[in-house]
């Protein structure tokens, strides 16, 4: 016989296109949803194309939403000086997560990235230095990941926003130690930047 | 905000249905979907909904199968007097993979486990039992998992099978230490299973 029948095939080759999904974990997807009832499987699909479907991009913060603004950047309660720069909607979910702050974001779709071809214009930076103004942010949380890019991105908006709004207090997130962390294991950038960063008890 | 939008969050609720998943996976997977275009998204809704719709059972053997009767079933060229009894369609696969043998399958469609309540009635047994006397079986491979439950149903089979054919040959895939395996690292059983086993050069 072929290695598989022709609909588990494609139904393979679909699973694989999900991030990090091999030969081994599609078979087994596959193979599971076999195992359900039509009604089930009917539910699934249906899960797909309804998020396709009803999930936007808020206009202001670019968060996905299913309206055409998301819930924080319609909530009045929000505070609306602080603004926090992060690169996707799930970096933002994380922060949401934490109950902790009471921030508005913008989502900036990615991060610089010549090789990829991610270049300013491709991410949501012009919006992002209106905002500033219009809103009258007075902080900006350079939220972006801790790489290579995240860095570099954090430092391209910093020279922009610092060129046009000098007065804007501009910050980034704490690097050093996890919690729970070795200082043994540490890599040496980490542990410069903890050591550096030292702060007085 | 909630912690996700409601289409969203009933696209992950979905993705945390497949086995072994759990919510930053599912988080990830549903992301994924949402930079697809909708032609793709179609196309995997599609290939969920057509794989539950075209795959069937084997009525011979009980391998998944697009038509009525599987291809090993209805290929003529395959040796009709050794039957390999496996667990899963999975398990076939892997055989077939090997492109080794020309035997034809039978899937049990799991193992004994009364935890489970997977008894005897729920398995294939009955119509394999029934094949081995009406298609003149030689041997019957039993090639059940080398865990607990697979020796306990292979077992189960040997004695069920040698009560009603006396003749036929009934055999078991050996066990010992896999190909690159160390002995100092080979858990107890397996290394009794490999001294019992052990062959003349």
């Amino acid at each position: 016989m072929a290695e598989y029948i022709a609909p588990l095939e494609i139904l393979i080759e679909q699973f694989r296109l999900l991030p990090g999904v091999g030969e081994k974990t599609a078979v087994r997807y596959a193979m599971s949803l076999l195992h359900r009832s039509e009604e089930e499987v009917a539910r699934f699909a249906d899960a797909i194309l309804g998020a396709k479907r009803d999930v936007h991009e808020c206009r202001i913060c670019h968060n996905i939403s299913a309206g055409e603004i998301c819930p924080v950047c319609a909530d009045p309660d929000r505070n609306r000086s602080v603004l926090c720069v992060v690169e996707t909607p799930q970096d933002a979910m994380a922060m949401e997560r934490l109950h902790m702050t009471d921030w508005r974001y913008h989502i900036l779709g990615g991060v610089l990235n010549p090789k990829r071809q991610l270049t300013a214009e491709k991410l949501h930076i012009e919006d992002l230095l209106e905002r500033v103004g219009k809103e009258e942010i007075h902080e900006v949380v350079l939220a972006t990941n801790c790489t290579f890019e995240g860095d570099t991105t954090a430092a391209y908006l910093h020279k922009r926003i610092a060129a046009q709004y000098p007065d804007v207090r501009i910050t980034r997130l704490a690097q050093g130690i996890p919690v729970g962390g070795y200082l043994e294991y540490a890599d040496p950038i980490t542990l410069t930047q903890a050591i550096q960063g030292r702060k007085s008890l």
